[in-house]
């Protein structure tokens, strides 16, 4: 599956359309307990509920110890080499990710962005610089710019519901009351592009996504002509990259409802969660029998199996 | 045992008083490795100590995984249906309550009154609406109006300790400097009633438990009296019913000393835990060898063994 | 390995030198699972990384279970005996005990001093007076004066990279922007003249350590005569005992540079971690091979599995 030993992006992934059908297969078998006598540190700097229990579990399914530490009550990490260490930093994330990867078989992270200094985030660096000085594989549980575990989870839901060859999928930007990062978004059209899908992404002018993450995509600003015909509406809110961290936009008029559903090939409704019903999506969408919104929760356990297998298989 | 799959009051025990002896005969066996593969999420919307230590270790030693999660770290839930989500709550309990459920094989939730609103708090809407909508049995580790857990624990060590066919069980209320739920003691009361125990209640004027827990047992304003050769004190504060969540009574009057328990039939003395010594009971009745705080601690280990054994057969 | 049962400070161990070889050596064999069906409880007072993983990590080695709970977020245990629990307290300490201790095979606890009270502190009474009333093994994990899983960790090291048969091994204070305990040095003093250390102290005026802890070492008030010849510089911050918590001296001048580190003897470079680089020593001498930071702190793990498997054979 991976041509470095992390799973950081889908660049980590050889042959996406063959990973993504081995993962579905790969839910049918009992899992091997290869990650027997190993042990998982699970590092959260965010709030998680599906990404720490699916995660959690799919490591107990393999056999591996795990130990997830609530890293916002932790003492704060210097990011940068060669500080003089007088302020508010008591470790550098080099000793850390040293001394963790000294405990740890395969090291997962959250840590979400700042959502004000955009040139910071989009480097990544908590991720990146673990990633530089770890010893072991480390797992992307959803960095500043990418969330890689909710995308192969994405592409696996969609090849198990897909009715057609080429189906049209949308990305389509709905209201929320707060500011959010783009790392679902950016890895949705990365992992999209590599499994073969052109995605039609709509937003409100404002909202374009970074160009890294949009290349092979096409943006419909019409909402409506977006949703015509498609198969699929993946939809989620994200803050503006342009004005970087900002809310443009907070009206209804972009709220997913059954008229717009309408106008769909009986499109099958899709949402990483937590989702704010009737502010992103009405009821009526979320509870329809074409909402995908609990097998996809499902198909994260089955995600982080499948990562974590080909992690301890690799190390 | 179990009329549902859930373990959520006394009503899901068929016949209480055999369930009782079988918890009981249940601690001297092997425990068997039923939980093998399988995970118990638990739900902590509130610190616990012996409830989240007993059940964890009772859910491991019959082979399960556990995940334990601080709630009161996490966003909130909405509990409302065709709520616009627009402001403080993040994720509906129904989301989640499938969500969980589809990770987990069992779920336990501790979540506490507001001690502000009685109608709402006797409504129980966390456990009920989590037990409505998920899809695997749900374990109640104190909700706001009941703590079965304890309860069984409760029976189990009267019934171990008992002399006689009758024993004289009392319920004295007993002062604390915060406002408290009334969970405990509603839930003893139901089960008292069900394992063939008419409860002598005593306690301020003004502090009347709900009437739904109180039939089958009598009230006696008089402590003394009530006391007069009692074979059990089980000891317990609780805020007002009728005047909600209000601290009537705030003297040492009430608190239960040497004096008071000279006038039962050398009873013996029980307490849930956590307790305020010198406040609630003194020194001298606490660590008295008619005290029984220690077993019952170490009960709650094996009621939740049993109970969660019983839950895995049925599953 | 041990003349009690419990693993507090150096006095636990009968034969030290003959235990840091037997340690070293159970690094190469597999580990027994003689923890199987047993529960190990991680009481944490204060934040953990190294000791948190690699304690959870030893005993998950050996088999047993695993919880740890955040003590900062529970209710504040009652250390005195007598007092009328009325105010900030809501457990007491000796309840707290024989409850945890009913569930848990091994107990470990973490509880830094106030640095506010000499008198308090160093009758480390919350690691004392847990293991009084207790009934299982109790594992200090940095107690107000005494961290003695990182003192066999320190002794262990040294014993691995020493290249003569009596090395000088230096401690030095070095600077910190915080004030710290003085628990990892009156530890490491005291483990090293059991291990047949004499150790050369170095620190400004006004922070000599308490005489329980300094006798059979010699203290150099000259840092650079302290380093000449040096074999081993064990390095740490600590604030003052005689102006009991204070920080008396700030200045760079005591941080470990290159030019220190050349009086020496081509010195070890040791540190318990975390480290505030720049602040306590140089870039320059952390990443020099000579350091052996990540070596200590990777010996935690196999100190920690050594003491709970010495812990485990003696129950």
């Amino acid at each position: 599956m991976s041509n470095t030993h992390n799973f950081y992006s889908v660049a980590n992934i050889k042959n996406v359309p063959y990973a993504i059908q081995e993962a579905i297969d790969f839910k049918k078998i009992a899992k091997p307990q290869i990650g027997l006598g190993k042990t998982m540190v699970l590092l959260f700097f965010n709030s998680s509920l599906r990404t720490r229990l699916s995660t959690e579990i799919a490591a107990r399914n393999l056999g591996m110890n795990v130990i997830s530490l609530d890293m916002s009550q932790s003492w704060k990490w210097e990011m940068e080499e060669g500080v003089t260490m007088r302020f508010d930093t008591a470790e550098h994330i080099k000793d850390a990710a040293k001394v963790i990867s000294g405990y740890a078989d395969i090291v997962g992270i959250r840590a979400f962005p700042s959502l004000t200094d955009k040139v910071a985030d989009y480097q990544d660096d908590l991720l990146q610089k673990f990633m530089h000085y770890a010893d072991v594989p480390v797992v992307n549980l959803e960095s500043a710019i990418r969330h890689p575990l909710q995308s192969l989870t994405d592409m696996m839901t969609i090849k198990e519901y897909q009715k057609i060859e080429k189906p049209k999928v949308v990305l389509s930007w709905a209201p929320h009351p707060k500011a959010l990062p783009q790392a679902v978004s950016n890895s949705f059209l990365e992992w999209a592009v590599a499994a073969g899908h052109e995605v039609t992404i709509t937003h409100p002018k404002g909202y374009e996504l970074d160009d890294e993450f949009t290349q092979g995509h096409t943006v419909e600003y019409d909402q409506k002509k977006a949703f015509a015909g498609a198969d699929f509406v993946y939809t989620k809110n994200w803050s503006s990259v342009s004005q970087y961290g900002k809310i443009l936009e907070s009206s209804d008029k972009w709220r997913i409802d059954k008229d717009l559903m309408s106008l769909t090939n009986e499109a099958n409704f899709m949402h990483c969660m937590p989702i704010r019903r009737n502010v992103v999506a009405t009821d009526a969408v979320l509870d329809s029998p074409n909402s995908l919104l609990y097998k996809q929760a499902k198909n994260r356990l089955h995600a982080a199996e499948y990562v974590l297998t080909k992690l301890l298989k690799n190390g």
